[in-house]
């Protein structure tokens, strides 16, 4: 079914809301028209290219965030609601692959979930106590790393969260952690 | 008891057989002498500061390392006994920690684990499956963290390895993981 450019433009706006990290590509596929059309629209409706979007959405985020360094979040974070969830998108370039095999190296996954489960945390300091993670299938150059992070509980009074995060790329999972967090105080 | 300089030069050649990666000052301790004394017995005896020891032995150990690139490893490799264990020293710098509190950011020492359990397996391509780890206390900017590798088992005969990393700083344990690693084909 062909939508009117009206139609359109109401449903580009729709998904851009629920997901606004979809590309011109994912928009074309998900509408059936052409790349162009999708820029065009985008145009039209004074809606920037993704990279545009994800840093507004990013840097509206981190104002939030209280337990890291503006910039000491690995990735950006696309929503962030403090002691209850956040996702983040993060690209795997040139510099967090192995040579020889194009894939990406674990601890960049693992340190996009680690600081986002940090950051949902609404706490001046917060530091990693465990962590159970697993690695579902390789990761390449290029793939967009979509992690999702969840507070599955608060352990107790003195400020231990579980925290769960599921990375994606696509719709397909990549990897899965479960960190417990805490609070620190050095005593100061 | 004072040693004679003979005697001195001998137990500080063996302490440096054993842990090559005592400082001066952790010499000077050991030996009951001063600084500059070490550094005099060190020009005597041809023995190069730390920073110059690290690097002759990591480079004759990265020799061995099949499965990563030559600069894929976090840390300086100190020992490394394919298919059964390694010792890597890393040092938290100030690129590595929080600026708020100069704790070192869980994903470094996530790293240099990772890394050395991927590094100890004889194979080309070897990519973690899973990790449960542990951060016991926070690592500060300036102190060394020196990881120790074993293999605990190899799982099956498709190359699956189950990897256990403790960390110390001085003599105090730091982190500990358990990695469960794979060698990768990609059907090649």
């Amino acid at each position: 079914m062909r939508l009117s450019k009206k139609e359109r433009h109401l449903l580009l706006r729709k998904k851009l809301e629920e997901i606004p990290f979809l590309t011109d590509e994912d928009l074309a596929e998900e509408l059936s028209v052409s790349i162009p059309t999708i820029r065009l629209d985008r145009l039209e409706l004074g809606i920037p290219e993704l990279r545009g979007r994800i840093k507004t959405v990013a840097e509206a985020n981190l104002q939030k965030v209280k337990s890291l360094h503006i910039n000491e979040v690995i990735g950006d974070v696309l929503d962030l609601q403090l002691n209850t969830s956040g996702i983040s998108i993060f690209e795997i370039q040139r510099q967090h692959i192995f040579q020889k095999t194009r894939i990406a190296r674990g601890h960049y996954l693992f340190a996009q979930a680690n600081s986002l489960a940090v950051a949902v945390i609404d706490s001046e300091v917060v530091l990693t106590a465990t962590a159970n993670i697993r690695f579902l299938r390789p990761v390449f150059l290029g793939e967009k790393c979509v992690a999702k992070a969840y507070v599955v509980e608060e352990v107790n009074t003195k400020g231990v969260f579980v925290i769960k995060v599921d990375t994606f790329v696509q719709n397909e999972q990549v990897f899965s952690g479960e960190f417990k967090v805490a609070k620190y105080t050095d005593g100061k």
